[in-house]
């Protein structure tokens, strides 16, 4: 939103959950309406009132072992929510590119020689979380037309500050501020260190999506093009953050399945929207941590 | 059912609704058990009991206007339903056949010149129907394994005896038994009757399902291979029965997408499965039409 508004765009954001004072949207230049994608009546009206040009799709459930646990919580978020949406800019008729935010998790299965990972990778969900986000990806085939552009864009992992603590490399940067001011004992709890993953800033990765929506068209992976391990992230934020801290392994950390590699080629979305990242992982470890301390200090 | 008895297989029959007096399986040599295939603990709980070596999955929503209604609600029975049940047989470890009857309506967009349709045919889908069937056979790919074989059918439009009359024969059949039996006046209210349609008999069908559990792996067509307007349906339907009937056209019935022609190919299940089809569609529209007569003179 915050990339937007910097853009001179005129933006309606929805939000479903009240937002929290410290939330990066406060005090930004934007409409707010509530809206609860599950509901096709609301998304009607609100599309039917607002008659956007562009519509970011990025609501949804993105944390994998929920949507383990609630497959139909995940179907009714993930892929009822898009479809009510996608219906509403269909019903109503105007000219619109629709973006919606899939996952790097669709490719489910490949082999390590075929790394790096492109858009023509055939589709292969492994998770209830990637079952979801393919079958969204479904749902848009269905509406797309001359007048409804769709963007499908499949992001590899997300760094940067604001991230919900449920992924890794945010709970690292909240354990440590939490050490730094004293908040807990030395100990920092982790899951598997040794699995290797692609990680872009968020900042990156939101700009990405405004040159989507006005340039593209299909499939776009965004991604830093190289695999970094866990231990290397959690060593470059502990060097961040100067803090010593012991580490322990947290069986309930370990997910069930477990890619060793995975990391992607962004060349599409370079080639045809001009798009790079411009963060370095230190500055994103950084600015994790950072947000961490300003949180805690409130 | 009734065919695998015949063919000696021990059958486990689930139910979801209370089966009326007149239903085929009445009288067969099978347990019964009740089974809501939208509770994942329930299906466990059963599979872990039955042990079974062939899971024939046929629950589920199969009636378009009922899934574009309820996106979430054809969600749940077909694909959530499809998930418990799949994930059950995979925890339960057992060397298991697994067999979903999937639907050609998953192929959606074609051309005219890419008739018949065969199983390499891509899956575009374009209603909520056909949208939850081709999410099903995504799930599939997740639990498919070495003991795990999953095969999926797609049949192209049923007919025969014991049809709901929410379809397109069935109806005619129970309107002209209505009108024999002075239960109406002679008026037959139709839809479309241009489409043209491939139609198979169930009987046909239920035979493919056996042979493809224990021969097949993959996707396979189930078709005649030729296409037969509705109007010609009708008009063997009315020879049939000897029924004098005036046809009216109800725009209630009138589907909003409407595609002229569809038929498929079986090449592969005739191969593979050395699967044909034996009823001529004349001994179906008797039969559809005889089975109405039974239930209306009860």
């Amino acid at each position: 939103m915050r990339h937007l508004v910097d853009t001179g765009d005129e933006v309606t954001a929805t939000f479903f959950r009240e937002v929290p004072v410290w939330h990066p949207t406060h005090g930004l230049n934007i409409k707010r309406e509530s809206l609860d994608v599950c509901s096709a009546a609301a998304c009607l009206d609100l599309i039917d009132r607002v008659a956007p040009d562009v519509v970011y799709h990025l609501a949804g459930m993105a944390f994998v072992p929920e949507a383990e646990d609630n497959f139909l919580n995940a179907l009714n978020l993930n892929v009822v929510g898009v479809s009510n949406l996608i219906r509403a800019v269909s019903l109503v008729g105007k000219k619109c590119s629709f973006l919606f935010t899939s996952s790097a998790e669709v490719y489910g299965h490949f082999l390590p020689e075929q790394l790096p990972l492109n858009e023509s990778h055939p589709v292969k969900p492994l998770n209830n979380y990637s079952l979801s986000k393919a079958m969204a990806e479904m749902v848009l085939g269905r509406y797309a037309s001359d007048s409804l552009r769709t963007v499908i864009i499949r992001p590899f992992n997300h760094i940067g500050p604001a991230q919900d603590d449920r992924f890794v490399v945010s709970s690292f940067a909240r354990q440590l501020a939490e050490i730094s001011m004293s908040r807990r004992d030395s100990v920092l709890r982790v899951g598997n260190l040794s699995a290797q993953r692609d990680f872009t800033d968020v900042r990156d990765i939101v700009q990405g999506y405004r040159l989507a929506a006005l340039l593209g068209s299909g499939v776009y992976n965004f991604c830093s093009g190289e695999a970094v391990q866990i231990s290397r992230m959690l060593e470059l934020l502990i060097e961040q953050s100067g803090v010593a801290a012991t580490i322990e392994v947290d069986n309930t950390r370990l997910r069930a399945v477990e890619i060793p590699v995975l990391y992607g080629s962004a060349l599409k979305a370079k080639k045809e929207l001009g798009w790079s990242c411009k963060y370095s992982l230190a500055e994103s470890l950084r600015d994790a941590y950072q947000f961490w301390l300003m949180i805690l200090q409130r």
